[in-house]
């Protein structure tokens, strides 16, 4: 558990530059939220991003390697170095690439820099899966049934805990996560077959053949908890959302709050993340992900990091969360408290993606022509331009549209409108498949499972 | 007093669509708050306006009268001409042209179409600035010190009316406004031929050569009240804005809430001006203007419409005004209690104007190149895009940048943000202007008076 920083640590803690080890739209999030609290920003570029938009807006701008994203990127060393060159402090390091990597947390900090972002040994415990699944069940954290251990080699344990549990069941790799290296067995008769080949993929894919078996739910939706701890053991949690609009496990449309979940039902688990964070000595923000099925809850990971989703839950609740986020990292005291905080009305996210929208191959090209929807309660986060060329190397998301209104209802008219005024020309994107969504009964009620896009896409192309 | 409508009034009162009477951002922003309430529109526009964004986006679209605006968006005849055309139900009248016309509203109504805003006897009222006054003295709304009768004739009797008031005194048309027709008088010698020159403006300017004395605040600031009225009495004000920062009378940056003053020192004035609704029988949205002295508020006028500043509300109350007042045209009650008014954090709104930032002329032409800030907290409110050409009959306000955060000190931030973020080519505006304000102390320490302005400038010119 990690101790409060003393008085020495937190002057240490000081900084004024931030590198921002990361591209595209949350890129531009991030300078924002820095240059809004007066500090100086580094952005950093692979030879393909050279033309970033954000690269003319920072205080320094660095290409830090070839295109492919191991060679930039992924490049801690060329990171670490273009720190100091810049004289950077501090180094956040957004979503995906190295932010939830507890080495590069650990070598960040080493090297004298602050990590904006939780401790190493909290990106590690959180990273194994079996290690979060125990940390949650100890602060009341309800969880999937199943054991807080990796699976026994013994044919006949493994067996009897499946019985336990009850078929469907799923097996997970330790080290895994985003949906790899998982398996459902509906049967006993085909629980060892699913087994050797989880454990062999697991090992290939993350280096250790260790499983675990949980309780398969069959129509979860996914809900998620947004939780901003400080140093000093504050921590609170700013409401749900709602992200199981997911194709392939990559969420396409979030919301919160989520619908039909009462505030009187989500406070328990949301008190109950807290409690986690704090045992855990848990300091900047993160997610806690759920599925939640019957009126049940039940745990499936934390991010320890910044989320794509993260704007969803800055309208309802008011709170900046990148600027809470790097205040956190400078030492400064939580100033919000629970009783202070409160959700209003609803908010969607459409993730705008580069892809194909029948075959969701990515596109890239030149954007030839570009309206972004304006107005109230409408909010577009991006790094796009007229003029943009769309890059083959990295994420297909190009743009966050982004509404708040009073009822969902509203919500959703005006994200019908947000979505008819966008124009992108010259690239492909989803904003077909987004429209159509927007106009889809089901998904209009609410409250749909994780499987609903999928088995919307398959029904559009029969139909 | 109006009487709250029956039933039958309001099944008469049912529309389905709207026909928007104006132009520029404020047709945009219109057209979306109907879209967003399932209603139809039409646009209309004189010729100069042929190619307006807003057009493309209505349910129907009609070209009216000429460029000059006497023979088309101040042209009752053909706009009414144009909502039976199209099967409008109601007309929105904006702000500006027709909107604080009593006769306007009247014939409307006579046509059988709902006007969007207050009746047209609430419009003479409000008009008539000695009978406002009169009702705001028994609702209790504090006044400026001065009889609320137009002045005498007999010399001695005005001499007296002064002095008992204190010089400097302000002579004013009673029908005049937007600072037109009034003169201040410092001393008493001066009195008498003060009231000549204004009596004969005021003749000419309005028709008619009444005026009104009161006492001249030598250093007020510009504070209003925004309040919400349905057609059963119901009446709520939604917090207060600071409007002082003017130059000849015309706003350039609002604010919400008024910086020093407290919520316990405005909610009285707030109350009363609540109280004032109910009195006349006012119905849909309105603002009530006030100077501030010394701690003291003083009544100048009630804007029976929508205001331009509108949107720094809207961000604080987090409520949709304009959908509002749509459906109070409708009968709908509010739904809102003022027990419900939560205001938070802090709203800033830029006025962008096309035109010289020294000599303040108007700057029409094609706006070749055009970057619009977004992210979270900004909101654009806009009809150009590249390649609109800004035409020279009309105000010359092209954009509002407005922004919200928690406190003013973050607004402020993120308003130079938004300002650095916007960059409009082919055309001269006040861009530069708005930049320097942002930075100048006396802004940002806030609660400077309406004479700050121009003061500003001449200091800027000299220096």
């Amino acid at each position: 558990m990690a101790e409060p920083l003393d008085k020495a640590d937190l002057a240490e803690r000081r900084f004024d530059t931030v590198l921002i080890a990361n591209r595209g739209e949350i890129a531009v999030r991030i300078q924002r939220a820095c240059r809004e609290l007066g500090l100086k920003t580094v952005a950093i570029c692979s030879e393909a991003d050279r033309q970033a938009p954000y690269g003319k807006t920072a205080d320094s701008f660095l290409c830090i390697g070839p295109s492919n994203a191991a060679s930039s990127y992924l490049n801690q060393d060329a990171i670490l170095l273009a720190a100091h060159l810049t004289g950077a402090g501090a180094i956040h390091p957004g979503y995906g690439f190295l932010s939830e990597k507890a080495a590069f947390s650990a070598a960040v900090e080493k090297a004298g820099l602050v990590f904006i972002g939780p401790e190493a040994s909290s990106i590690a415990t959180m990273g194994d899966k079996i290690a979060a699944k125990r940390a949650m069940i100890l602060a009341g954290v309800p969880c999937v049934p199943g054991p807080d251990t990796s699976l026994p080699d013994d044919p006949a344990s493994v067996e009897r805990i499946a019985q336990e549990i009850g078929y469907p069941v799923i097996i997970k790799a330790a080290g895994g996560g985003g949906g790899r290296g998982m398996r459902v067995v509906p049967e006993a008769d085909q629980l060892h077959e699913a087994i050797a080949l989880t454990s062999e993929e697991a090992r290939q894919a993350f280096g250790s053949p260790a499983l675990y078996m949980e309780k398969f739910l069959q129509h979860p939706r996914h809900i998620e908890i947004q939780v901003l701890c400080d140093t000093y053991g504050n921590a609170i949690w700013l409401g749900h959302r709602d992200c199981s609009m997911q194709r392939r496990h990559q969420k396409v449309v979030e919301e919160a709050p989520a619908p039909g979940i009462s505030s009187e039902t989500i406070k328990p688990v949301g008190m109950a993340c807290v409690e986690a964070c704090r045992q855990i000595g848990y300091r900047g923000v993160g997610t806690f992900e759920f599925l939640y099925e019957n009126g049940a809850f039940y745990f499936i990971e934390m991010n320890t990091r910044l989320q794509v989703e993260h704007p969803v839950t800055e309208m309802t609740s008011g709170i900046d969360i990148v600027q809470v986020q790097i205040q956190v990292a400078q030492g400064v005291a939580l100033e919000t408290a629970q009783g202070d905080v409160t959700c209003t009305g609803h908010s969607f996210e459409c993730r705008v993606n580069a892809e194909d929208p029948e075959s969701f191959l990515p596109s890239a090209g030149t954007i030839s022509d570009l309206a972004l929807p304006e107005g109230p309660g409408i909010r577009v986060d991006t790094h796009i331009h007229a003029g943009y060329r769309v890059s083959p190397y990295y994420d297909s998301l190009i743009a966050k549209l982004i509404v708040h209104a009073p009822s969902r209802a509203e919500a959703m008219v005006k994200m019908r409108e947000a979505l008819a005024a966008t124009r992108i020309e010259g690239i492909s994107t989803n904003l077909p498949l987004l429209r159509a969504l927007f106009d889809d009964e089901g998904f209009v009620r609410g409250g749909t499972d994780i499987h609903y896009l999928e088995q919307w896409l398959k029904h559009r192309r029969a139909a």
